[in-house]
């Protein structure tokens, strides 16, 4: 809506948000403008007393659920964000995404040799089906990509499963990712992934695949660390196992979304703007509390604190609500194509969860796409003096690392820094992506503190006199 | 067989089994009388450093599987534990008991208000069946009995969920059991229980539950949880969940099983029993790894350890895999029966996971079944001074508690000692009658230091000059 593109809007809810004047920080010519760190220790008060969070996120996962793009219940979480958004006195918009529509349908992993028994599975995002009645076949379990290599005349038309032990989430998730494409290429019928984890009560973690241009698609889903570990186990001791694996899914038509932003209007330099990223749609199990309900209310909540200040910062402000994270990354896309021509400044994401934060990765990018290593430097020296204002949280380190995936596009368009929040990660993945991402499981406390981990720094970024990679 | 009853062998292997001749401690006129602390030393070390048990339970649970009353699953157990222990050169025994045979069929809890979302769900052993189509109804969630009580009157046409967080076992388990009757009496349609666990990953736990003869059977099933909170959470935010649950089971002919004993002759006091128990069955999930598969393979080793001795203990040892431990309790109530009239010394029970060994409960009981704080003083004191030899184990603590359920009624009925192995149990209630249970989650390690627990203390038990209640 800012740059005049027609939002296509389905909810008689969203459209009455049209109506709301646009939100500003609140200049004064009477007041003075505010100290950097007297308001950064207000906020962090603030935010360390504040439920809002805790509360929102309650509402997004128990009357709404979970929301996988394409779902009823994403387009009612945005309605619901920009809701909430609004109420917090910010300009809110909406600006649409096309999102891909795939539809869990029934999943069963059933072991016939050497004794009959139900196993653990899922079907990961994007597969194809079986064919009706399902694929039965031997199993052939490997360790790694390597040793399906060395032994690939043995997996032709078996079920290959592989059973990676958890190492880190970006060396054991390309066997989700890609395990179907190795698996095809050696002749397999299908194909099948331990969990990515590192702890389970036999279950099953979803997440996204995809085929290469090249390979004959074969169905591809996850199964439990424990079952993985069971058919290894029966493969080493000399027994072939048995399985079959039953998957019903469908891609329907693409859908439409909206990435929710709602904005800060900055009080001396409304066009630099500060990004406050987190992702709206969630994988459809569980509620999507942590993966990343949690994200988006400590983002929503950040920018409602900055909202509050009797003088608002500098820069503008914006959280937004990407939609389409998980199997497409649509909303990211659409996002940086739609801001490319705009000076962000910076822009920070939340989604690894609700554990205690730990502090923020920090990254810069060429128009490549490269990672510029003088940027981050300029951006460590930069910020590394303001960490001490962010410290009481516990957020209390920068270093080099990963800012996100949502914000990724936008931070290559425009060169803006990117920031990652940090999180204690002990608790995130063996709920990541299951059923088991629920509420309950977030801390109350926790929230707060990333609140105001978030808070204070959106107010550093938006506030600091010299600030962009350009600048410094 | 010992008592000369017949037994009702259907297994051709089990036939064969029928053919060994007895075994025994080998007394020899030309061996002096062992040293019980050089041999329970020895006892130790060579323990330690046996993997038998780890590779017995791995073959219990990978090739056999879970084993509920009933199931051709727990007949195989009763041949496997039956041709180890004989190969083990143990004079085996089958002992009939009939057990129930129930069957669980499919489960299913949706929630339809305030939103359409599936709920994790497992049927309890021994409840009825829903009609066709489920039964829907508004949940009355309620914390405790009392609650219930107070709020009778909304519990009519019902269904009523019992959201009690995990205290100990022996106070939650009570709403698993009688749950059904508290809810039935106060006109509820249906009741649920919040798992009986201490720690969740979306996980249902199943376990036995009763109807009073006084009260309308209802269908009564467990949730996870994390659902248990979340209709919790809707209740208290003033929104009415509605649910619909549908649960199909059945009630079989009752089945034959067997208790497996295995039995190594005292060779001074052959008609001086120390009993080693266990049990043998499984709920119908997982591989009953932890629950009891760890304690039979300990119980199974540990005599097995002492038959290898050059001489042997001077009491007889018996290891005990009870059968129908879970839903009926047939195989200890059996046994105990069978051998009221013996001079059973000690019985000794592992039946609380794999954990690393803590110690030994030691309970005493008059033949009212009322604990004989006496007789358990007496035990404290004559075992006491013998810890020593089983503490680099772990298990270096002797105190008054529950013996074990197997055990319960032999004990009862025979007046012997009642000892428990205690385990550090972390680990076990997340696992606790779930898909869960299973084999990778048991450490080779601690299986090891259970076997020398239970190997050294039953040396100790077999070898004492005086030692029964009666005695001392």
């Amino acid at each position: 809506m800012r740059d005049g593109s027609e939002v296509i809007v389905r909810h008689v809810l969203l459209l009455s948000l049209l109506a709301t004047p646009p939100a500003m920080a609140r200049p004064s010519a009477k007041t003075p403008p505010p100290d950097l760190e007297t308001t950064a220790a207000t906020l962090l008060g603030q935010a360390l007393a504040s439920d809002e969070a805790y509360t929102e996120l309650r509402e997004l996962c128990d009357t709404i659920g979970h929301r996988l793009s394409g779902s009823p219940q994403l387009e009612r979480a945005v309605a619901w964000g920009a809701e909430h958004m609004r109420a917090d006195g910010l300009t809110v918009s909406l600006e649409p995404v096309e999102v891909p529509h795939w539809i869990r349908g029934e999943a069963r992993l059933t072991q016939v040799s050497p004794i009959d028994d139900e196993l653990g599975v899922i079907a990961l995002g994007g597969t194809i089906s079986t064919p009706p009645g399902g694929i039965e076949a031997d199993v052939l379990v490997v360790g790694s990509a390597e040793e399906l290599e060395a032994r690939a005349e043995e997996a032709k038309g078996k079920i290959v499963l592989f059973d990676v032990p958890f190492t880190t989430y970006g060396e054991t998730v390309r066997y989700r990712w890609d395990g179907a494409n190795m698996a095809s290429r050696a002749g397999a019928v299908a194909s099948l992934v331990r969990s990515v984890t590192n702890r389970s009560l036999q279950s099953p973690h979803t997440g996204s695949m995809g085929y290469d241009d090249d390979v004959t698609p074969i169905p591809h889903a996850a199964t439990t660390i424990e079952d993985a570990t069971r058919l290894h186990r029966l493969q080493q001791a000399g027994i072939t196992p048995r399985v079959r694996l039953e998957l019903r899914s469908e891609f329907a038509e693409t859908a439409d979304s909206f990435n929710v932003i709602g904005e800060l209007r900055g009080r001396e330099r409304p066009d630099e703007v500060i990004v406050l990223g987190c992702h709206l749609d969630s994988w459809d199990v569980g509620q999507g509390a942590q993966d990343d309900g949690a994200g988006c209310v400590v983002v929503m909540e950040a920018v409602a604190q900055l909202a509050a200040l009797p003088v608002g910062p500098r820069r503008t402000v914006r959280a937004v609500l990407y939609t389409n994270e998980e199997n497409g990354l649509g909303g990211g896309k659409a996002y940086a194509a739609a801001h490319a021509g705009e000076r962000i400044i910076a822009a920070v994401e939340d989604d690894t969860g609700s554990g205690a934060p730990m502090g923020f990765r920090v990254d810069a990018r060429t128009s490549e796409g490269e990672t510029d290593e003088a940027g981050v430097q300029r951006a460590l020296e930069v910020l590394g003096p303001y960490t001490r204002l962010i410290a009481p949280t516990g957020a209390d380190t920068l270093h080099a690392g990963y800012g996100g995936a949502d914000i990724g596009p936008l931070v290559v368009k425009t060169g803006a820094f990117a920031l990652g929040l940090d999180h204690d990660m002990t608790g995130y993945w063996p709920i990541h992506h299951t059923e088991a991402d629920t509420f309950d499981k977030v801390d109350p406390a926790m929230v707060k503190r990333n609140v105001a981990a978030m808070t204070v720094l959106a107010w550093v970024l938006a506030e600091l006199d010299s600030l962009s990679p350009q600048e410094n």
